[in-house]
């Protein structure tokens, strides 16, 4: 390995509930078929936030420092023995999980339920609010240039949509409910567009948002503050549910057409929740749930190198690494944040 | 067409919650591409005691007479016009729903969901309480020698228990789930052993039932009312649910491995009901339910012609036509009873 | 049925190879659930001009005279006893095939592979070349303002493009290749950009119609009289077969990546034909074909209505119906045609 | 790693046409999460037996020597670093290809289609007519009690027969024909039947494979020596050619209903062949081939131990590992044989 890297890795270390430190830390070395990458851009999820304010997701506990991010892109600066498949200078999406490859759920292809995968910031695996960081070559896929950093790191949540999409079996023509125009919502609309829906229904109580996932294709935007679902008559073949809401999971069921799909995301506020069971037996409806993605990077990429999904337009706010503690806090305090993005190679503030 | 008929036809016919009277109807003619068929053999089922007891399921209300009957074989005795696929004398199973073969749900091979069907023993359709019903001549199944009449008749509940595992994708080396061992469970059980499933687990907290699932067919019979599902380490591939019971519906689908699939068979008591969302999110899983069946007559029949199923197992009892009230009232009298029939041709009594 | 229609019913007919004559006929009767439609427009279909040229397709026969014309639309002028799904002056594109509805392929969602349909310009059925045509009610399917009159006729050869896509399951981010680029193929490479595919290749000897495919959609266009897509690299999850020839089909389906999928759409000039069975195996591909479609135009009407494929750009001249035989052979004489329309409610002759 | 193993490790090596010779080799070392297996039982295929005559399979060349047989049981008797699937002493069946685990086609679960897999008893890699063999802990699969040595072996060519029949989604009461019945179509016919298969139609010219294939599932034997399939009016849901023979695959496909689906699974003499192209479009048939198998071993072992599969019924013949050369010459020799056993582990002759 040639060490064309200046040795300065700074990395934002999540010590505790609200207590984030930009630490100096060693550059990582990269293993046998790994990559060392120079990250450029970081999107911040809202797990992320989830760790930085509650230092827990469910059963997964920061009990040790770790760098949160999941969502990145960077530069190959460095071959670990025997990675072939990047040369020095790639630009890179990194897919953040990387499984064990040989078990049960690997071999069957849903390496996503691996119990074994190491998950970027996913305690106790640091993630990438770094300046390097290393990943298996194989996790690791080359950006054409029409694909800006930023949009390369969010080809991880472009994937969440574009797995649900698949989950859904949306296809051409169809019509496609999302309730929730957060992040993953509105990559959800413009997700099922991509795959050829058209008619596509977005509830959401944010106004902004719901202008913005109008703006970005979807034929109907409906404020469920002002008008519920039941009185508008949409008729859908697939619900993706993005709220995590009880009340519009329910809704969003109701609405399907019989046979139908139910793709639950978004992450409701129990582990138990509601739903119309009799419907799903009337109607034969198919209710699942996505937990990450698989095998969704290619497709992401070429849709975004494609124009089909336009991720610089949910991008609102741009910052240093020195800021992520403002990036984690940002969504809260600006009602009209979308996706916020940490640039670690970038001098520049916020923008 | 000829007339082989004697022109009395009796039929137990449905006035009112626990008001069940035989009277004399008219022999009913074949309409174009119908078959008149002498009825042999009807499974009670319990939609029809539900229907006995309170006059209504859900929003499905008795308003007016209505014979009761919807699993049922017999013997064509006159054709209507233009019906060419059976023979006078033809024995045969009725597939007790005709759709309208039009709508979006038929043409896609969903017709089961065809809004427009027409269902024996669902208002305002007559049932097979009878001695003489018409049906289109598709929707009547030639019988091979080896099936008897009471087992031609229980090819309606065998196409519930097919579809159900048609649903869940069983196959061979599957291992299954099978929640309450009623009529649909116990056939369930044997369904899934028909489908190449090598694991089957049934629950129920009825120990004749129990019993009766590893006679014929299941490989672990467990009685809920003493051992606690979650308490027996049981991991299936696809759960059927036929009890009705949310309890069992929650512990089946948290017995899934990844990716697993759920199909609910047995109707709760309400509208809704509580499933775990974040395990079918983080696991993957699909919840999804049957109603009724499509395109299961050809293969519950040859399942039945080559001893893959035994349906005389689970009949507990025959009755005459006469006696209709008291086989409606048979199941619940008799915790040994599973399938009480009804014998329209036969004069003999109870059996 | 109120007679609003002046009774001066016209119809291409044709009496033999080469002989087509425009005759006045009977306007005809709706029948029960039948719809009247007055014909705005039809493509001319390769089906056709064989069946004008040969008098028969294979075992297809025109042993009477019969009016030629499957590609419709128009407007509803009567309706026949208890239709009821359109009202007098609806725009309607006509699926011009009308299955039983009841047989095993009807029942299992696959009507177009009944053995009874009823399907226009095939013999004995008659088409659409006329003023007027009759048709179930459910095969007329309403045309969005947005939808012209031509294209609402071509959302017949674009349901064999959407079918193909379905079969070729091609989804967001897939590599298609459209081998032959006539009518359908180009029709193929559109459907196959709406279906969200990013990588479409397509291949022909005739530039115009290459050129033609690369301003619709496809982002490679090879003429394999000067390379042999064999010297081109490209690997594709899908082959949509358009051309018919046996040395596309061969070298398209050693273009698939392993598990890909080959459709044949484009009818070859042998009942049989060589495949490379060792890399279907050694790869495990699949290889199906299409017969016609089937549950397509609602697909089809919302892609033309949300401009996801352009059906104008593939028409290349307008006759009226006294000018059918000269429509029937502009393919034939002119290199540039594509697709050329009939328009019967027209007065204009050629444009 | 403990050494319980003597330290006496024979195979039998290839070292070109006809010339196989028994040598010492020393006990191989397992690796990290390998396991050491004492070889039982080694299904002699008809793979081996083309090797030993001709030194090659297609690009496969035996280039030096090299250890053949690919269907193997035996006893784990040492683990390497980091194994804790097994203990030492469980019997295990060996999946005998070992995938990269992060190529396109692993992470998709086409793991069999791994360009990069390491298979035995395909040069380079040695096979397991040996002693002692090395295998990934994965890779190797603990046998019930109730399933003996030899069928613990033969669970490499069921798993042909179960993928066979998973690509043919094959389900209760399905008609399957099978074309062949050597090991892999007896295999077929007997895992078809295991699938709920309900018509089980197979042909050959060889009596005693055909009166087998009665013996062990068929419901009607054909043999086309004397009967051509074409006029038996057999109709099938799915295909399964085991044969190899360009006419049966014709004749097979023939015999398909509508929507059906052939798999290729014998190798035929030639890279391509000829198949009835125009059927396959106007009755949408579906072709595939099977390569090698993924994700069968459960479902095989699950089969076998509940006696839904007889292995035993195939086997014809057992020799001792320094018998090889003569195991591989049985099949050519002995019109009745059918699947030939090597025991390594045994002194005894053949029986």
């Amino acid at each position: 390995m040639t060490p064309p890297v200046n040795g300065d890795n700074r990395a934002a270390v999540l010590h505790g509930p609200g207590d984030v430190r930009v630490e100096r830390r060693p550059v990582p070395e990269p293993g046998p078929r790994e990559v060392l990458v120079e990250i450029a851009a970081v999107g911040v999820c809202g797990s992320d936030v989830h760790y930085y304010e509650h230092g827990r997701i469910g059963s997964f506990v920061v009990e040790h420092p770790m760098v949160l991010g999941h969502e990145s892109s960077g530069r190959v600066v460095a071959l670990g023995a025997g990675a072939s498949r990047h040369a020095v200078g790639d630009r890179v999406a990194l897919e953040p999980g990387v499984p064990c490859g040989n078990c049960r759920e690997c071999r069957s292809g849903r390496y996503n339920l691996c119990r074994e995968v190491r998950f970027f910031a996913t305690p106790p695996i640091d993630g990438a609010f770094a300046n390097y960081v290393t990943i298996h070559e194989d996790f690791a896929f080359a950006l054409p240039e029409l694909v800006s950093d930023e949009a390369g790191a969010l080809m991880e949540p472009l994937s969440v949509a574009v797995w649900a999409c698949q989950k859904a079996s949306v296809s051409a023509g169809d019509r496609v409910l999302v309730t929730g125009a957060g992040p993953i919502g509105l990559l959800a609309v413009q997700s099922a567009r991509a795959f050829g829906a058209t008619e596509i229904t977005v509830t959401d109580v944010n106004p902004h948002r719901l202008a913005l996932a109008e703006r970005t294709g979807a034929t109907q935007a409906i404020n469920v503050a002002e008008l519920p679902l039941e009185d508008t008559g949409v008729e859908a073949d697939a619900l993706i549910e993005c709220s995590g809401h009880p009340a519009s999971l329910q809704a969003g069921i109701s609405s399907l057409r019989p046979a139908g799909t139910a793709v639950l995301v978004g992450m409701g506020p129990e582990e138990e929740g509601v739903v119309p069971l009799a419907l799903i037996q009337n109607h034969e409806l198919w209710l699942t749930g996505t937990f990450r993605y698989a095998n969704t990077y290619p497709a992401a990429i070429a849709l975004a190198a494609n124009r089909r999904v336009d991720l610089e337009s949910i991008i609102t706010a741009h910052y240093g690494l020195d800021e992520a503690e403002a990036a984690l806090r940002a969504g809260r305090e600006d009602p009209t944040a979308v996706k916020v993005m940490v640039m670690p190679a970038s001098r520049a503030g916020q923008t």
